[in-house]
């Protein structure tokens, strides 16, 4: 029987199929979507696609994602410029700012140190986190990377070079999770949460 | 505190969202995976999504998906021209010539026929199906809708249109899935599968 071929149509699914979270299910579904838009729409996705991706790069301080010379943290009036929170992910920074609790400034690493994957120290934002130390203004660095061994040992890592610059290094609170069941929190959470105990 | 704003970054990240399937943060992951890309991946990325988009289009005859006039099943020498398989959506044909089972047509009507949506016949590639019944050597149409109210309203309404036709008119057995469960089958489906119980 002969099997059924639409090359462009292919070609589509394969570019969708790229894409992280992506199963050929899901790709079939977006392919689909692609071919039933209207010519419009279609030149919008495609430019606005362009634009992103030559529009975007690196804030020249702090490594954020932005579209100008500066991200709008780091141009901003108004933030504390002695406490830098560092992320692993400009996801991060959307989440924090998203909590309305950090007045900060921000250093995207943009990943963590991770041999097995072959990413080492020099593959991440970390030369750019170090310059910034040189402003003396700078008291207190807190490290806001995942809680999962990537997570701290690029903590630790980072820890080890900054606190003999005099610097606080601090990391985000380790507990259970707010509205979380701590029948189903795991050993490890549950000892770091009785470790971290606070007074009421 | 400043809220995060980087426009062309969120309208990437909206036209993601627009996609089926895809939530907020799905979204952002597609549009940092787009930032990622080198600029010869983004230039294939917009040229396949172009290019299907633009060759792409219903087969003159099944209506299925194809770059040509006819699509290649109905383009082919060796498939029984008797039988056409009627299909609410082009990966139905997918599906169905994975299992190298049918070896006859297909027509794909791209929907099927829901008052709630505003979905009526003429929204259908009904009129397509209807012309290609004046050949006479159609002797089976097999509707392969979905099992849902709208795939059986659809059945129904293409049986009714047909079978005055002298042409006979099949649906797909309904039945236990092969693999499930008799526990976990629902009760339509276990009514079906016992009326229609075949001798071992």
């Amino acid at each position: 029987m002969a099997s059924y071929h639409v090359v462009p149509l292919e070609r589509l699914i394969e570019q969708f199929e790229k894409m992280p979270g992506i199963g050929h299910k899901s790709a079939q579904r977006l392919a689909y979507y692609v071919l039933n838009m209207k010519d419009g729409e279609l030149k919008a996705l495609t430019s606005t696609l362009e634009e992103a991706h030559e529009k975007i790069h690196y804030c020249s301080v702090c490594c954020n994602l932005t579209d100008q010379e500066l991200c709008p943290v780091c141009q901003s009036t108004t933030r504390d410029r002695s406490v830098i929170c560092v992320v692993e992910d400009p996801r991060d920074v959307f989440a924090l700012e998203r909590i309305n609790e950090f007045n900060g400034l921000y250093h995207v690493l943009h990943g963590t140190i991770s041999p097995l994957s072959g990413v080492g120290p020099d593959d991440l934002c970390i030369k750019e986190l170090l310059n910034r130390l040189s402003d003396t203004n700078i008291r207190e660095i807190i490290m806001a990377t995942n809680p999962t061994i990537e997570g701290e040992a690029t903590a630790m890592y980072l820890s080890r070079l900054i606190k003999p610059l005099g610097i606080r290094v601090t990391r985000l609170a380790y507990g259970i999770p707010v509205g979380g069941d701590l029948e189903y929190a795991d050993e490890v959470t549950l000892t770091r949460a009785m470790e971290g105990r606070r007074e009421l």
